[in-house]
């Protein structure tokens, strides 16, 4: 027994889409729902408040960065990550897998060795890392194995170890409602031969993942997680494994390249229980989230918004827009005229042009606020659309008039 | 006729001391207060219902920063300060005078050139500059004459000119309901001669302002700026001319000792007129503000809160405390336990901790409420104490447990 449930209300017809409800300890979310993402665990520049007033149902923090800092234990005596970050409502922790790969592990083996961009050569190079640090290329960040994972923290350089128990038991630390089996993320550009392999791995990792979990399941929901690449077979047998296995709900991983996304998407959600709940992981941009519910996800989350954000970017309907752009310094209208968020409410684009060049931080928040309302409240309304039977109308009008 | 209106609810008993009431066209201000600097048209890393919501009754904008970014204009184009920065209530603009000689106006003639520190000589040297810029010392900064000061600006080195004509000019665009009259401030180390001739410049300048302001009032008031450094016949000479003036309320410049404050304000003020109100400019600590207070001070503003707060210091009523101590790491208690503030009502040590650690933009955020709260309401405290006859005591009480 689930400490979530997940009903369907309605589905998009002779589509994989649905809007539903997932009820969760920390309350319900109504899906699709995107997913305002708290890496280690605050929403960058804004108060829990905020997150909530701009109609966010749920944020997910990242176990990697957690784990790293402050540690799963100070999380775990301050009462839990809802109690620690002051988010009463519904949270997620992915697996730590993710960032493992992508952040920590850019080499070791195979295919993984492909997360280093061709300008960043392995041999005789040096690698950026977060926070403007730079590793020589001798300092291993990462080796994967069939049991877990080793890889160097990026704060200083101390060596850890992720397994899925321990994944898990992090996870648990953290007390999220819901919880990420842990997984092999690959890259795109991995070949077909280190695409399989991977995905075994991921698949006996989510049967470890599950047996550490029920061990003390708690008031938490564990998610399997799909990988398999961009090839159909893989895909397809990765979802019939992990559709097999007694998750609440689902994640599919991966990178996606833009036109494959609803293809991939919906090979494996052909197969996953109509009944179970899925999230499509580190995903989105606006097309992407059409092609993603049409698909028959559920919910999503993505760094994108926040990010753009604090570089001046705002999303409006008709694409984004470089807040920097000289034109703006004496635009006294809004961001968007028609927007209901807090900072198209009350500035102008002029004063954000201000604090931006002025490089005050209610530039990053004000911005926050503006491109979260902006991507929760168009899940929002696939959702409202799914529901009054005209989702496929919906898309046609917003994608015609957004320039990517 | 004023636009603002000034009235003395209850003395101090033997002390210039006061509790009153400065009505402007944009609410009350419920003196003493504490006023909150927003120098670049936003109190820093705050939306102004964060900065409402911890009490504060007024905000201080900076003409210097405004006139160089965004420009007066384009603020006087939003429709002034109020609706630039989406602040409702009161707002003071300081004259640009202390920023000029202190931050743009390091050099030029006699005792201004003191501002250089000795680390830095002003010949064959160079002088940092705020946003990190370094300036070779062939480069003037700033030069004072009699009609006025020409000096470059920081963000582009190109030159500029404030007169007192300018200064009442633009802050007449700005449109805050408070302005100042242009004053040179003196460096502490000035020769007494240079103070002499400064003074008297700022005295010249204060007729000037007031002509100019007079030409159109609207609905700001004026107030006349006393300096005269730390010598006693300078400040009461000073207090003298400018009290003869028609200011709707005065400002009291120049930097101190901590040791002369209490001092010097109190010569000032036994000459100022009664009933009409007076700012004490750019201060201070929580003994400055026992100190003005107690010398019949009204309001001050001070930005030393809020800077504190972005380097992880926060006040309690024991004194100072660096976040970033190690032993917070792992303490689940608010700053202060019986602090009423937001910070303090939902967020434990550990976890603004783990915030400046990770240089998360929420731990500015949430330590400036706490810091902005802590001294907002030390000082309506104050007010609170004189209106029921217990400052003294209040004052001892809270001296001999804070530590500097």
């Amino acid at each position: 027994m689930s400490a979530s449930r997940f009903s369907i209300e309605e589905e998009i017809p002779g589509r994989l889409g649905r809007a539903g409800r997932l009820e969760t300890p920390h309350g319900v979310i109504e899906t699709p729902a995107f997913v305002t993402v708290g890496t280690k665990a605050t929403v960058k520049a804004l108060t829990p408040e905020q997150v909530a007033s701009l109609g966010a149902q749920v944020v997910l923090a990242n176990t990697y960065h957690l784990y790293l800092e402050p540690g799963a234990e100070i999380v775990a005596q301050a009462g839990g990550l809802h109690q620690f970050m002051n988010w009463p409502g519904p949270a997620i922790t992915d697996s730590g897998g993710f960032q493992v790969f992508s952040l920590g592990a850019a080499y070791g083996q195979g295919g993984v060795s492909k997360f280093v961009s061709d300008s960043s050569p392995i041999k005789g190079s040096t690698l950026k890392m977060p926070q403007g640090r730079t590793l020589g290329s001798e300092e291993r960040l990462a080796k994967v194995d069939d049991d877990g994972v080793t890889f160097r923290s990026p704060i200083d350089g101390s060596e850890h170890r992720f397994t899925p128990e321990s994944s898990i038991k992090i996870q648990q630390q953290l007390g999220a409602d819901i919880i990420f089996a842990f997984d092999e993320c690959t890259s795109p550009q991995a070949s077909y031969e280190y695409q399989k392999e991977a995905m075994a791995r991921t698949h006996t990792w989510a049967e470890r993942s599950l047996a550490e979990f029920n061990q003390n399941p708690g008031r938490q929901s564990l998610f399997g997680i799909v990988q398999g690449g961009r090839h159909q077979d893989l895909r397809e047998e990765s979802a019939r494994f992990i559709a097999n296995l007694d998750f609440a709900g689902f994640g599919i991983g991966g990178s996606f390249n833009k036109e494959d996304l609803q293809t991939a998407v919906g090979w494996v959600n052909a197969i996953l229980p109509r009944d179970k709940p899925r999230h499509l992981l580190g995903i989105g941009t606006v097309e992407d989230l059409f092609a993603g519910v049409e698909a028959g996800c559920d919910t999503f989350d993505c760094v994108a918004p926040t990010r753009m954000a604090r570089n001046g970017t705002v999303e409006t309907k008709r694409g984004r827009v470089n807040i920097l752009n000289a034109k703006f310094k004496n635009d006294f209208t809004a961001v968007q005229t028609d927007c209901g968020c807090y900072t198209c409410q009350n500035y102008t684009k002029a004063y954000l042009a201000h604090l931006f060049r002025s490089k005050e931080m209610l530039a990053g928040t004000l911005a926050s606020i503006h491109n979260l309302y902006f991507y929760v409240n168009l899940v929002a309304q696939m959702r409202a659309t799914i529901l009054s039977g005209t989702f496929e109308q919906f898309k046609t009008d917003f994608l015609a008039n957004y320039k990517d």
